[in-house]
């Protein structure tokens, strides 16, 4: 069968699709993400206050937060029961920036890549926001699905 | 002054800062990001049933619902009443992969980037979530402010 | 000018449209809808415990709560800060059921037709939901506007 | 047993009824309703850019997003993890409007009549939000449910 | 095992525990609060049109769709689908206030306490502000868990 | 006049009353309350990664975002745009346990009590959260007022 979109019906409308046929199994999946800012920018967030501060736990719980809202800004996304998602933020000279990495988990009928996505982005776009006011040319990105388990179409690996 | 984290305090607890003083001023943001895909993730939705469906008007209506959200999914944002919203999605064979764009508009005293950027991020990751069944390998990003204007920092812009 | 939907831009694409240059004045909406059931269901709604108890309260909290969520209902419009809503509910043996009519009332650049046709909306599902356990074939409607006041297009009433 | 609204207990207090004892088994609902209107307002919504435009596919998602909202609007709705949803919207002269139709399916211990009512609620507010520039007198309803499959009452159809 | 805050990973970030590997089992909790005003707040409450009023009902059913937000309100609270939420609201000359007490129900993985205290922490607010233009000196309080029943740490009760 | 409940009509009938009339004013809010704990349970919140990890950050953090759902949350409550929100957190052994302040600021035609008060609510629900799987016999409270300013009604002070 030539692959094709299935969130759209034949005529090419939007719709959530049916997943009660598909299995109640164990469903995991991991996403990252960075937001890259000039080296004073990251060097700010490592001192001081700001250091031992709530930075880094601010943008957590925005994340893990968000997961939970996937269903309500992803139009077509289920809404499913999460029952775990982690969140770690790591800074990084190299960018120079912070790394996001989220875990999501659930027993259910659909997956939850969008899940850990959702907390992705807007764990990156709480660290934005908390550090905007020095620096407005922040990017963020790239934000992608770096594995993910369960499922009918099985495991799956970003290649590195 | 030293540059300091604006929503931390002075023991590096976050808040809400207050606005209170600032000026209700005519505020705008543009932000942009993009989705990349496999060149046959993209001929997929630029052919077919799916041209002439609903998947950019889809990505478009979650980024503009988004935009009206970001003070629940940013938890230092202010509540905002945005005047105006607007997202437009472009196929860009050169990435490959669809480019977003939002410009968001306010009379207020705080600003409307993070709106804009929230737009985009939603809108990109609901653009991942309907083609995800046939690419998993896609990125988001990056995701950035293109300008800014209005309110006591004044107007901005990207480094082209 | 020809008449146009003012949501669509000139590509047919949605917006939240910019109502910046529009005046804060005071605007005021009135609309009105209907649950239709059998009569010995409305008979159940006004006798016993249900009579004295939380049946219309319960629609009334209901309607006034949606009423406040207009904006993340509906995708175009916008977020706006309500200073008056009040929900009335009375049976109607003509109908036989219950007529719902719903007052909003704000100060800002944008008008709360929205917000009363929400708010009846809402409160017509909620006592169809408190009723359809020994009545599913209630009908809910005609919802209309009956009148509005304030802002660039002026007053308007329903034709009675 | 008499008749009585399962809602409220024996002495008019609403409550969340104890569904946990009902055994989980697949349910579906349908539900329509139709947004009438002046048959200008509809050849406009027929016409030009508007046409290939957005009109209907931003109803249709606000209908599916709203259909994931209902335990939020319905204070004695149970939360639910939809499994399906469908919001079919299309036009007709003879009224003169539109009409839309939502189907809903879970697998739960609790039936979606409510979400189909929400999702076409929403969604013909959403239509008459996109017109109302052009034609405040336009009406929504009868929204009612077409039928009801699963759950301890069975199947139901309503009459033609 | 010395205790510890299972909410916190061994390094102190907080994160939603993974409930994947409890068993589903039958869940209860009951909690309880009272607001604590003057004598003559209370006695307004209960006379003339106050006491055949919505007073109570509005608290209530603010209790119960609270009880539903619980995990959007708490950032480590998994989502559920609680089966059932009572909230009962009585005068007690003897604070003088009012009592509040909430049970909840599910059939699920992790329990139902939060919920229940959630409930009784809102209806308790709502009360509040209903009475707040005659009296802001009321408390609220003491909110506690009365008991739960189910899950891996068994049936629990609050000493007398 | 005699003192009533100004959210309820003559009937009886809860409504959102009218701020239409009202001055813009600056208007401020401080609340306060407390979860009283085991002297065990306060000292694993004060000792190794507990001390230095997010237990409070995600409290504090939840309080200001509950802050901004005030309205979604208290029925009858004005959408507002908060200004400023700020939330404190301190552990008091006298008690044992955590004391928990929130300051709200706006500029609007109504108050903002109720946005403290469910700012201290949520976050002491939140701090419960994370520490009840060591001891579930906590109490939350009393939670109120401390003092507020602006608006027609001046300012107060609790006693002391």
């Amino acid at each position: 069968m030539a692959p094709r979109l299935t969130h759209l019906d034949a005529t090419g409308a939007a719709h959530m699709v049916d997943v009660s046929d598909k299995a109640v199994t164990s469903r995991m999946a991991i996403a990252e993400g960075a937001v890259h800012m000039a080296p004073q920018t990251l060097a700010l967030i490592r001192s001081g206050a700001a250091a031992k501060g709530d930075v880094i736990a601010t943008a957590r719980i925005a994340g893990i937060m968000a997961a939970k809202k996937t269903h309500e800004l992803i139009p077509l996304c289920h809404p499913i029961m999460l029952s775990k998602v982690t969140v770690d933020i790591e800074p990084d000279e190299s960018l120079p920036g912070l790394r996001v990495r989220a875990l999501t988990r659930v027993a259910d009928r659909t997956g939850v890549e969008m899940e850990a996505l959702t907390a992705v982005s807007v764990a990156c776009l709480t660290l934005y926001d908390m550090a905007k006011a020095v620096d407005r040319g922040m990017t963020i990105g790239p934000i992608r699905l770096l594995e993910k388990s369960g499922g009918r179409s099985g495991d799956w690996k970003a290649e590195p």
